[in-house]
């Protein structure tokens, strides 16, 4: 596999720290101001023997239309994890989101890095008909990426087959529900969040197969949550009921 | 006034049927598969008596860095509320958010989004340091700009003072806070949240002035949710505990 580029101070720096990666050379360009995130990056690619060489911001041209904060990185590729081995490690109330045709890379970004901050354990894709991990993806993240794994698989509906065979709870969202996001329990399982794309939603297939369907409440009149803000309401709902106990 | 150019098919549909802002033209390219939400932009169009004209795809060469979809129009600029203005009306249980250096377009528009399907009452921003409204807030704010006020205020210590002599709570979001966000009973007040910008944070000012200062708990040590999903995860906190009575 061929290498790839990551770009941005923080997506840089999560990789050089998460170590799961392999990353070949940081180019920094000669025309930023270094600041204590570059030599933090200089620092950690000393620490860990990895070439850094400053070069002409002409090197970047190429780059132009990212914002690449003058710092990129040659870095192997994602390791996607196995759906499979994933579910051979004892999982207690943990959690999952899944998504179900996504598009938008900065979207893809947002939900990695929310997933991480609230304690998300694992995120599964499509391996087609869904953004794939790329370079803006991996600097919207933050770096996050390195944090969570990132399940690739060949069909949504058989992955959540899976996941309900080994006694995951499957919850969709969809507008028309009944149910409120916050009339869930969410304590004392472990459970997958599928997420639909921008404009079509969770797919039909995959609704029928889900144990709760709910919605975010829309007051206006105006339903259109950005799905990776309607992600993050939903899932550290989930965590404020994990760490208060209060089952609503 | 000079126009504002809008692009994007949600923002331009979102701008017809508020009906709020003057709308000079509406510029299709022939090039698009025309859909029903162009059907919908033309039988708005029509029935408000504003032109439509279908061009050459090279007359959007010079919007070629936005994500237009096709469709733009000439619209007159968004009219922003005043704050005395919009403290003069009774308030009961209202919301506001407070953005305080908010730099990111892409962050204001989906907090605009947000805000809007929260039911938020009105959004701070001030008149420096922050971004302002420009096409790619009103894009990727898939037009919920048209509905929630926009107050945009010289100083932003002044406008939180004014809050606070109008009996409003000032809550503001700080890392290092020692409550949760979900510890604070939204119920029975009119609060106003500050986010801060995306790196520095609330300024020391305005966290001075707040009655409260709220944290999200973050898993996994890493403390780095984007401003808009944490701004979402707060007010939709509070919109769960008005609709469920929970003050927890």
């Amino acid at each position: 596999m061929t290498d790839e580029i990551i770009f941005g101070k923080n997506a840089i720096t999560e990789a050089l720290i998460s170590g799961d990666r392999e990353i070949n050379k940081i180019l920094i360009s000669k025309n930023i101001h270094t600041d204590a995130k570059i030599n933090k990056i200089k620092e950690l690619a000393r620490e860990k023997g990895i070439v850094f060489q400053f070069v002409a911001k002409e090197k970047f041209q190429p780059f132009a239309e990212f914002n690449h904060q003058g710092v990129i990185a040659q870095i192997s590729p994602l390791a996607y994890t196995d759906l499979d081995e994933f579910l051979e490690k004892k999982h207690q109330n943990a959690s999952i989101v899944i998504l179900d045709g996504i598009e938008d890379p900065h979207n893809f970004g947002a939900i990695i890095r929310s997933c991480v901050c609230a304690g998300v354990d694992g995120i599964i894709i499509p391996s087609r008909r869904n953004v794939q991990v790329n370079s803006v993806v991996e600097k919207t993240s933050a770096g996050a990426i390195n944090h969570i794994p990132i399940i690739k698989v060949s069909s949504l509906s058989y992955a959540v087959q899976q996941l309900k065979d080994s006694d995951w709870w499957i919850i969709a969202t969809d507008a028309s529900a009944e149910d409120n996001y916050y009339d869930i329990k969410y304590n004392n399982m472990n459970f997958a969040l599928i997420m639909g794309a921008e404009h079509a939603g969770v797919s039909k297939t995959l609704l029928k197969m889900s144990d709760f369907k709910v919605k975010i409440p829309m007051m206006n009149n105006f339903n259109s949550l950005n799905v990776s803000n309607a992600a993050s309401v939903i899932i550290f709902e989930s965590l404020r009921q994990r760490l208060t106990q209060h089952n609503l």
